[in-house]
């Protein structure tokens, strides 16, 4: 059982409509798609692109083995025998870009590009998606958070609510990059250099005689990274006057206790009263962790009742993004290759959102040369020149034209940039740490109105003039009589 | 990059305590941990029970291999050599006995059993219960959309909004365990032999000049399962004539359309105007397909219009249990082994319902002889007989005593079965098919009240007085002067 090989992860209509290609000689054609979203999750104003270095790593090892080649044979019959062969030296050779991960991403702007004989560019949509869809609503989740709680400790906590063991580890994967500090799985840390933190749980406790007991014997063994769990029996009556014994007891060892941890309760109460009795104590150095289902509305409403916590593990709310647990990612045919062109191509839709927007595009972030701030994105037809030009734009919302401004002085950014190129990774991956760094400058890009958690300023993408004619005009040809 | 090990598939707090077990000569005492649930998911009256294949596999696999005692070694200077070449030949040599798979389970009674030493005991919380929580999620909204359509075709087409590559063929194969009657994934239908289908994308019919030349292309190559997809354009002035027209063609040939698929628009007036045009057209076989974020509550509302359609394709919705992705299964110590002997053990809150049951319990189903239906679930204590031997029982939620209710009569099926003993796999696979077939038998063993979608009657779950009072007694032993 080949579960390693990623070749088939992928949606049937992939491989049949790979197959019809073939059959009608179509299969070589050239085709140009780009996915994107529709709608940013959670009401948040912006959302954070992750999952390139997993789609690197699937393209890169795209071949259909022979257990693959026996399964299709064995399931369709229909499938030619010459077909299945063609597939055996499958290989991607075509294009891809792709916005870097931890970049600052909007609805409705091309974050990856694929070109390439439809063969190919075909098979790979189903993944490309998966992996995309899943780790930018992961990352974009993460970073709510991370906004509310700028300078408290963040840990990753979900892994047994997690949608299965992919989800858990990517998942952390992504929120490390939206500035997570820490993840509790162990197979993420070691995948990917997370730093791991893990505590105990309620039944080191119960398998004591007494709560004390269990405390002394745990910091006894990591005496460096003691972090108690005060809530087995009764948070004030006994578990912060037991961990407090045992700080004491510590201290004649020379040691500190790093932490204790909230899992149930009044968080804001409870935090306030353990910290007052720890420093009461004469222990001021003890933290205070919390857990129990947090999510950044919770987060939020703790510290406004003055909650006393330095650090936060949020699990079930995060790894799920429990609130919207998918973000609407789609992988539209922009182009096609007609008589040895690429003509562009259109959806339509009888909403008016899912009408795709044709032909081949970049997309530019404008950094105003006077802020150093994003002013807007700005979607064109590939070959535009004005906005790299830096010429004065008027930029507006095409759906919402009452929603516009004026830019110049701008730098253009080009978003998209060059992974594959004829089927050769020509993009480094940079280290984790690089990647969340990025991150974190990307967000310092923008003013604080487009970033808050509630009600967020709507940042602008524009279509350029051109591509938003030559959509007009394919829509005018469609919904004519041309068809009929 | 091991990335196939699942050994650190785990919290970082199973590794720290395991450590702390044994830095304190505790890591053989025996342990027994239960894992359960508190709370049906979408207000459901039952649940499907899923994940026991995959924790099978992830059991037998355990093996800290080089790379991950490296790892351990290099990320936690505090662990002392010793304990990492302990894990080097660490295996999971205790019982587990569970529930199989396809089972209908409810709240609070045992679905997995772990009893062994508590050093391997802790590893393998996180693995199960992320097993467990997401395959028996989806399974149980995978049997709400059952039940809303018994008699139609059902497809899980979630992949593209899957959390990650894993949830979606463990996904796939919950729905599927669930009454689904096939899967878009590929990857799934090799791994599993579940039935895989797919018809074609909006990007087949932009990729020719006419959609009518699409159709007949997609027809040509694949002639014996031609699903079209006949909203690209619009539906009712385009793509229903044009399929119309190759289905016309189809039958020159002696061949028979299988269906049109539905993917915007107002499926139920759409389904019946299109079913008029194909009726009277002559094709009165061309089924109907219907797609677009469907779940239970759509589909229940589209038949309740009259809908014509025969066949379902589920995606987003499903894969990620939107209304609820997750369920909040819970593994805890039960009992300990002190001086030689088991004692039970129990967790308080200041939440009642989250106060654990001590002792190690058995979950019985009671199946009436007269009606062979099931009319309670009855947990004990592991020896008691009274169950066993058909006794009359008064049956009541504790937590509702006024819901009671006497059975006599009956036979008493255990639910948990054994599934390792002594480390060793018991407990023999049932093919996929076999599973699923014995959920649908699993099903007419209940009144159709409890299997309703909306406000269904709640499934009585009792605890023998026994259990209950040992609860009692030791929560009166915690919350009184015990422990000060």
């Amino acid at each position: 059982m080949s579960y390693d090989n990623l070749t088939l992860h992928t949606d049937k209509y992939q491989i049949n409509m790979m197959y019809a290609h073939w059959k009608n000689g179509t299969d070589s054609h050239q085709a140009v798609f780009e996915a994107f979203f529709r709608k940013l999750p959670f009401g948040n104003g912006y959302a954070v692109f992750a999952g390139l270095e997993r789609i690197i790593n699937y393209i890169n090892h795209l071949q259909f083995d022979e257990e693959t080649i026996r399964y299709l044979q064995e399931q369709e019959e229909e499938y030619d025998p010459a077909f299945l062969e063609k597939l055996r030296g499958f290989r991607f050779t075509g294009n891809i870009s792709a916005v870097p991960e931890g970049t600052i991403v909007f609805a409705n702007e091309p974050l990856i590009r694929v070109e390439g004989k439809i063969f190919e560019a075909q098979l790979v949509e189903t993944a490309l998606l998966n992996f995309m869809n899943f780790q930018t609503l992961i990352a974009t989740k993460a970073s709510r958070i991370r906004q509310v709680a700028p300078e408290d400790t963040l840990m990753e906590f979900g892994t047994r609510r997690a949608q299965e063991a992919d989800a858990a580890i990517w998942g952390a994967r992504a929120a490390y990059i939206a500035g997570f500090d820490a993840t509790s799985n162990m197979r993420a840390g070691m995948l990917f250099g997370i730093p791991s933190k893990g505590t105990h749980a309620h039944a080191w406790v119960q398998d004591h005689d007494t709560e004390e007991e269990a405390f002394r014997h745990y910091a006894a063994a990591l005496p460096n990274q003691v972090t108690l769990l005060v809530d087995t029996y009764d948070t004030l009556r006994y578990g912060v006057p037991n961990a407090i014994k045992v700080a004491k007891w510590m201290e004649q060892q020379g040691k500190r206790m790093s932490a204790i941890r909230l899992d149930s309760g009044d968080l804001a109460y409870l935090s306030k009263t353990a910290r007052t009795m720890f420093d009461e104590a004469g222990l001021p150095y003890v933290k205070i962790v919390a857990s129990n289902d947090l999510d950044e509305n919770i987060i939020f409403n703790l510290k406004a009742q003055g909650a006393r916590i330095d650090s936060w593990g949020v699990g079930t709310q995060l790894i799920t993004a429990a609130d919207q647990p998918s973000l609407g990612g789609v992988y539209k045919l922009v182009a096609r290759e007609k008589a040895g062109a690429f003509v562009p191509v259109i959806k339509i839709s009888g909403n008016p959102e899912k009408v795709s927007t044709p032909g081949i595009k970049e997309a530019y972030r404008l950094i105003s040369k006077q802020t150093g701030k994003a002013e807007a994105d700005c979607v064109t037809l590939i070959g535009e020149t004005e906005v790299l030009q830096g010429k004065r734009l008027k930029l507006y919302d095409k759906l919402h034209p009452y929603l516009f401004k004026y830019v110049d002085n701008y730098d253009a950014v080009q978003l998209l940039k060059p992974i594959f190129q004829a089927g050769k990774q020509v993009y480094e991956l940079p280290e984790l740490e690089q990647i969340r760094e990025y991150h974190r400058q990307q967000l310092t890009q923008f003013w604080p109105e487009y970033l808050r958690k509630l009600n967020p300023e709507v940042y602008l993408v524009d279509l350029s003039a051109k591509a938003w004619q030559q959509k007009m005009d394919l829509i005018h040809d469609y919904t004519s009589a041309k068809l009929e």
